[in-house]
């Protein structure tokens, strides 16, 4: 059977001063009334019924975020700290596996916009068909519509039948030769984090090349531990991601299907401008704002007139404590604002 | 005897959102702790006493003002509505005239920054004298030490004796050109708006070009009218300003003293930034600020926390209600944001 889960563990400061240590991205409402999670969630629905959705989140989250969702204490997970997707993968697999020993798991990152969700759930069935038949992983790959750098990329190979191609390659972000290569080679393809795998073959090769993480979650999964036990036993295990940990040591047993369906990772706030709606001059407005001679700015007010005159791409967002201005080419470089604020000890604004 | 007339009626837009129309700049303290206004109070009381001077503001700031400055009544003078220099100054003119007949008066700006009082002070001594001796008007002309164009300009003829210079022609706020020119030839100076000439030829003068503004101002100052009266006929009057009502319809009767004594007119956001100490990074920041590989900038932070990250040569000022975004060359734009708010009816931001 389908099953998934929502890696909602992150905890990213690239949206400060609106995502907060207690409110992470996956948490904010950045576009439509939902928050990213449940945005996440909903697109899931029509492939993977509700009961089979796991939700891994950091443990203060857990009751927020079985509100949010609406689901039993069985399907929201507490992370104790965060290591990375594979150590979740492995827990989430062995989860399933005690339920349905020919489940299929699909993994989904909690914080990403999808424009066309037909695309995206008629790919995903195919990923999930795909990935029970042949036993192998199936990865989304997002044909590029710019020479990205801020993205990882997928190489493809040879075909695979169907619409599928084996992955030859992950590459990690590129510089800006690179990425104009890859997006001339036709054979580059976005790394949008979501894969589908057999439950028992992604539990194997965990067994094989992970072996103290495979050893550590399996005794997690089995439940009756107490949280320290679990923090305990947790915390000591490597961070590393499916990709560089599962997958690359299986090479050429990888299947991609490329795909187009408006996908986003809402990196920052200059991601996120490019979704929404623009004013007169390219503009992104949202409360009391006034602009004139502006252009190119995303521009978000709390609950005070937020004004400008000759203002050019730029980042303005007042929170009820903390106002952010940062020009749009800089918002990279947001962590150096969150940096400075843990240095200082100025954690009422983490 | 020597008398003043500081002239404070101004409503400027140019510090928005902290100036407002119920607290113009000149009833801000920008620098230090004290408001411009009493600052140029300050200054003047060591060459005029301060039962000599006469403020002139607008009706609404009668209280405020008497308060700050701790003056009574007949020194604090309501104007029911702006209308540029000249009627103030025949004004006070008829005023300092009915208690003393050989007043000389000093007409003062109530909002510029003067570094070097000691200069200010021993200029405007030998301004008094003079004015008092030749029967001539007198003007502070300020040397220059860049070739502005946002000041209007004293070009200078032949010598008068002392140290004065006879007056050759006023100047307009020139090009950048002309203000090169201006600059290379020495003979141009700052128009500081600062004149001492005695009342009896202000006022025979006025008699003689400004015939309208002396007949209804001299109604005004024999007193007794009520305050719609007075209304009635001074929102009748042409607005004029002293220099081109009165002083360029003598030509070759006016006196320039050349002064430098770090003046500036505090024109806006980017002149104040030029006056106030910088942190690293040639910032001015007050208040809750973070800038992260930031420069050039003014920061105001009222409450909230303003952070900053690859900002360059920005104003961003948080008031009560509203906060500015703003590029430092932008700040003479300010006035459309007041323009737009104005024409939006917001009121409550103006």
């Amino acid at each position: 059977m389908n099953w998934a889960v929502i890696m909602a563990g992150g905890s990213g400061t690239r949206f400060w001063p609106e995502s907060r240590q207690h409110l992470p991205k996956q948490f904010l409402a950045l576009f439509g009334k939902k928050t990213l999670l449940e945005q996440t969630f909903d697109r899931l629905r029509r492939i993977v019924p509700r009961e089979r959705i796991i939700v891994f989140v950091a443990c203060d989250k857990v009751t927020l975020t079985r509100k949010l969702l609406g689901l039993p204490g069985s399907q929201v997970i507490g992370e104790p700290v965060g290591r990375n997707t594979a150590p979740c993968a492995v827990w989430a697999a062995s989860l399933v596996m005690r339920r349905d020993p020919s489940a299929i798991l699909g993994i989904f990152p909690a914080d990403h916009y999808i424009r066309d969700t037909k695309k995206f759930q008629s790919a995903l069935q195919k990923a999930y068909r795909s990935a029970g038949q042949k036993g192998m992983p199936v990865t989304l790959g997002i044909l590029p519509d710019a020479p990205h750098t801020g993205y990882g990329y997928l190489e493809i190979g040879r075909k695979a039948g169907g619409g599928l191609f084996y992955l030859k390659k992950f590459h990690e972000k590129p510089g800006h030769a690179a990425a104009r290569r890859y997006f001339r080679s036709g054979r580059f393809l976005w790394n949008a984090g979501i894969f589908v795998w057999r439950a028992d073959c992604l539990l194997e090769t965990a067994r094989t090349f992970l072996p103290d993480i495979f050893r550590g979650v399996i005794r997690i999964a089995s439940g009756g531990m107490s949280a320290s036990g679990v923090k305990n036993i947790f915390s000591k295990l490597k961070g590393v991601s499916i990709d560089y940990g599962l997958m690359e040591k299986i090479p050429g047993h990888i299947l991609t299907i490329p795909v187009s369906m408006g996908w986003n990772d809402v990196g920052g706030w200059a991601s996120l401008r490019k979704l929404l709606v623009k004013t007169h001059g390219g503009n992104v407005a949202s409360g009391k704002t006034l602009l004139v001679e502006s252009s190119g700015n995303f521009i978000k007010s709390d609950k005070k007139l937020i004004a400008a005159v000759g203002l050019r791409n730029h980042v303005v967002i007042e929170t009820k404590d903390a106002i952010l201005v940062c020009p749009m080419e800089k918002t990279e470089d947001i962590r150096k604002i969150t940096a400075s604020l843990k240095s200082r000890k100025l954690n009422r604004f983490l």
